[in-house]
């Protein structure tokens, strides 16, 4: 069970001005310590060293999640909705509020090489022997399951998942409006308050009023621009390039054997794989940067280099590439060697849209819930039949190679006679 | 010697727009690692646990106050004013930049605790053996010098000290600016661009048009605001008390001889005072919240209690107190004794004008320079006696005592029978 | 009685985003011609002459006034106070939306020379035939009375009187925010959201928690800097002095049996003071705009040239003086008269605090409620009993007075021999 | 010959925050009693009535304009671009800031039914017996005809008429901008800042680096939206259908002989299309307005109908066709007559694409100069060629037709039994 707070809290936000808690459920999740490990979280990893102002912190992010779907919710019962099931109420709060309660630090470098997930930690979290699990308890024994599967997408009730997790969700939402804000870039501006004047709960979805049209098509462009302009940003991507680098190469000395100087706990049950969820909360970027900072003075050296590149943001450079031409990457490779460069540690090809690239793209199968509009006669359409601006953004498909390596090869490129094809390649003249 | 760059360079800013860097200089000084480390210091120490938002790092704030300070110097180039020493271009733009480069993680209850200083800190990285100093040593051999002369306002052109430390200076324009903007707490908020309107050298002095008055009335009104609202906000004292407490214990334990089971470098060094600058360099608010992090493991009750409470946000509460009755406080510690709670560690009287109270006062010999008004005739009057607003500001004398303690002690003063002036004191009724 | 609308309707609006309209009495109020009419009043008077956005109208400002009585309300209800007289919502929102419906163009220079009043007009609309009163009768027959009374503030129950009018009413923050908006001066922001949270009806009152009382001293300070920044301008003063001498002027020929060219209905009936409410609805700024540019081309010499002085934006200069002199003034009179400039027309002494200077003076016997603070033992205080700052700035008086004459007096005396005092008084060297 | 002001003149704006003002002439232009006349003439004609805070008029939008311009210079000029022809600057911000010079009261109907055009009008005013043109002779006796050729599109300089007219110019920058910010919808909004950055004089042409190409797209996107979303808005069209009804009614009854009870200078003269340049002067929306008063009260009842409507906001209803069946409409017009409703004044069909329609559509041959892109090897590309999300909004065709009638045809065929075709087309079920 759970009661309204005596008094209603606020907490100031840049964003949405004021976020307002009136559950003692939401207050003490709010305070558990699982939940304010996410002040040691940034939102957008690596960004930070691309956007300067973009050191806020998964804690915000997931207050602003709360409240947008707390102002959906407070629209709906305003409007009386009959296709709204009210006693969903708390639960879709908090899973708004905890959807992202197992990010750990710098997420995707981490994920990608210890095969990790947030959203299983976030469940995990939810379940587990924890002060998230006890709160949520007090409301019921099985609310601590509900809200996992809420999480997962595996609620029973579409509504539900989709406030939290669909193409036009809360957290999409929220995260839009304060990268832009926090990154100072306005591409990532839309009419929040236009967008939550028209959705609607509509037999078991929701929807949008087709009259909302033009502001979703100006949030999808948002969505467009901020991925192109800031997440996929080559800086950003050089900054996870590296740090996904020093975690291989830790994990790889580390199973050779290799004795660190530096050696903190939860750092080896990360490497064996083994985290408990008690070891998962030390498992913050304070410890990951302290980890980077103490292994630039490791003896290995290209732990120590790598660390030093990223803390110091001498990052990889890169160059655009049309198409990947194996046999010129080997011959790169070869030359590296050479030059006493590991190209294992010192070479990545990425291409933006191996990533979760997020455009909106209803006609593949994907996991997220697509956007509906409802016109006057209580018919469902999916936008991108309505909106030609939709189609267009839907179609485009804008990836390009990078190919990253240090600028010291160049210094050492030019010193050396190397063929014209890699001096093309690397932008040599 | 400097060279322009061969194209100018921006950064994307949330409060300016862009941040427009022209010379190598300042760009080369951006990429040290010195000023890099900035980024994992944040801003505003502790407050981010009362205004979430609150978590932009001094990097930002520095680019900041260099930003107004171009854009100054550039206006009076614009306007060829005679009295603008236009050979100390450069130093200006150093010294804005580099002012807070020596901060250290949480500086307040770190300096408290051990003595330190920011400046002195600035200072020493600028003339040390860092990567600072020798991008400052390239423009010539007593450039060091001079930068660091400007930073502890010893410099002999008081002008030059002036843009970077008076009681209108960039600093102070760019750090209303920006916390106001990430705090979210729109008080902060004044007309910058008309204030860079109205701003002239004059006969060795940064001095205002009169016409402009009114800009920085409420300029200093805003400050005031944000003093009140933001900076001396009871909650991050409260934090700021908790993270002094932990540090006194630490130094304690330390000089007692007591083993930590986590202890890194440069830590030891801190408690003995001896950090050199390149361990001084490792002394980020990763390391201090890693060191936080594995203390409240610690053995030792004291420490480990009051690093989870740091962590987790459950720090002391308060009672605001007209006047401090030494008795009362007194048979209040005796109390806590008894409940076996070491008041030296958990009961604090606080009193915020203690601090740096950064009221504009004109009267009282104060290390600032004061604001002048430059009127039609070329008089220069200081602001006070021409603004009854600024004169009613001076005066303001708000402080009030605040009394931190734990919540708990409520708990156990309610189990037992206790005086009725404690009662009173602690608001039990 | 009156009735929900079918579905909730919308204005944007740049300054709230959206006025949101929930009764059908509301929405035939807005679609009388009686409030159309407001779209041809501009809210600033001449303001726009001095800052050039300032070109919104009291279309704008009274739906700005109705949004925000509503959102207040809305708190109200959303937190069930018992001190809230709910049968009083809709005689509130019809109040604010109405309060300004008898404002005539140009008001103050109208108003000054005609004696006509805009509360009173504003009254006789409301109780008048017209549609307005019209759409009131529906929801009751005493209705419209009610909304007379509320207006003229002569309403039994003070807490309805003082949400359209009192020191911090609906409308005071609504032009505040409003009048910052539209002429970029943004002295008059200030944090509408934190006063909509502590705003409460208490015991027939309407007060604020004493926990927002920062929010309110930054409201009054914010009031201060528009009164002396943007209200008492002496540009906006010269273009309303030159107003009221073209409206004397022709006064004077109407009187004299003058048969001006161009006259029009309803001008005869405004210099007979005999306007009836038809006659007044047609009383607009296009009106008074047409006259003064058919009027100047009139073959009255003073009133075709203060015409195009005001069309033309040929104000009348001025000076600032400490003191009036009167011999001096009447030396210069006697010199105009001898160059053939009538001082009668063209030259004037204004004293700002002559006008309803709205500074929050509680000691002083006003028409206006005053600001009271509740604290947490339910006792009220009136605000400047507790704040530095609003006392500091209720002791301001800060009004000079100006002496306004055309520039080509000055001319005409450098052409000719003028005693040293005038000479000093008009500034000329 | 033109001279610097002796000191730099500002006007606050709210969209460019301050306007600065270098020049004498653009001093003296800014003063003209033909450009203060901007200020009776509203940016967005009939817009107000859809969107209350659209007020704004083109006198604001005219000093945007060349604010714009003059920062675009001003960079130039930083720069020292070769391909910068500096001897035009002062050339450029005068047609910039005139180039509107000569808009007329409601231009689009007023075109539209008396066949002037508001370009031309700038060129007669530029060239005719006016302030304006003393001003520009104080230059150079060619400058007026210079003026006039910029804004004729005929001046032999490419680059000179692309600032001011083009696809990507100030005046479309500004009034994007502009109209958002008074609208309040934030469609309009993009990042000036960035397109300023990377604008370039490049042989001739202004272009863009490439590396801002998002920032176009974002710019066209922002004009797509506001072109649907405020400028083609179906209340805004039915307030110029009305307006045009209006006019063309009374130039009817004019050319029938008709004795209107108001008829002032220059209204005969614009009937029969004889305007000088003295009386268009006279010809502003005050006078349009005063007119549309007068005649609500003309015994013409077609005439004063509509003056009502207007005024009074009881505008067209519409519905939106998908094609135009002309058997149906004329059926529809003969249902109309038979109930004593003219559709000559009361029925209109209006696709939007009719109009100016603003897309980028750089395919079709266009007056408009295109986007061009300079990559780093100086080679120019048309954007659409370069960006799929310009193809995309260049592709788009949207209008549809839209059937304007009064609303009381509605009530009278309720009343009666009508086809069911018609029933259909006017929505009644």
């Amino acid at each position: 069970m759970t009661l309204p707070l005596r008094e209603e809290k606020v907490f100031k936000d840049p964003v949405h001005k004021y976020i307002y808690v009136q559950d003692r459920t939401i207050w003490d999740l709010i305070n558990t310590k699982e939940f304010q490990r996410l002040r040691r979280i940034h939102q957008l990893g690596t960004c930070f060293l691309t956007f300067h102002g973009a050191e806020h912190s998964r804690f915000s992010h997931s207050l602003g999640v709360y409240e947008i779907t707390r102002k959906i919710i407070s629209q709906f019962e305003r409007n009386r909705y009959d296709d709204w099931p009210s006693e969903e109420r708390l639960l879709c709060l908090c899973a708004s509020l905890l959807h992202d309660v197992g990010h750990g630090p710098f997420s995707h470098s981490i994920e990608k090489t210890f095969g990790t997930h947030h959203e299983d930690w976030s469940c995990r979290i939810v379940l587990g022997d924890t002060e998230v699990n006890r709160v949520l308890r007090e409301v019921s024994p099985t609310f601590p399951q509900q809200v996992a599967e809420v999480i997962a997408k595996t609620y029973h009730k579409e509504i539900v998942v989709s406030l939290v997790s669909s193409q036009l969700d809360a957290d999409r939402m929220d995260y839009l409006l304060r990268d832009a804000y926090f990154t100072g870039v306005n591409y990532g501006m839309f009419d929040l308050e236009r967008i939550l004047r028209v959705i609607r709960p509509f037999q078991g979805h929701i929807v949008l009023k087709e009259s909302g049209m033009h502001a979703v098509e100006d949030y999808l462009m948002s969505r467009y621009q901020m991925y192109w302009q800031v997440y996929f940003h080559p800086v950003t991507r050089s900054a996870e390039i590296v740090l996904h680098k020093i975690f291989q190469r830790a994990k790889q000395l580390h199973e050779e054997g290799y004795t660190f100087s530096f050696m903190l706990p939860p750092l080896p049950s990360l490497f064996r794989q083994t985290l408990t969820v008690q070891e998962y909360h030390m498992l913050d970027e304070a410890l990951m940067q302290t980890a980077l900072m103490q292994w630039s003075y490791e003896r290995d050296p290209v732990l120590s280099d790598l660390c030093s590149r990223f803390l110091n943001r001498c990052l990889l450079k890169y160059v655009m590439l049309e198409r990947i031409e194996t046999p010129l990457i080997d011959q790169l490779r070869e030359m590296m060697r050479s030059f006493g460069i590991d190209p294992e540690y010192y070479l990545e090809i990425d291409f933006p849209s191996d990533l979760s690239y997020d455009v909106y793209r209803p006609g593949e199968h994907d996991e997220k819930l697509p956007i509906l509009l409802l016109d006057n006669k209580d018919t469902l359409t999916e936008i991108s039949r309505k909106s030609e601006i939709v189609r267009s953004i839907s179609g485009i498909h804008m990836g390009k190679y990078h190919l990253y390596f240090p600028e010291e090869l160049l210094d050492q490129c030019r010193s050396q006679s190397i063929s014209p094809a890699l001096c093309k390649l690397l932008r040599l003249e």
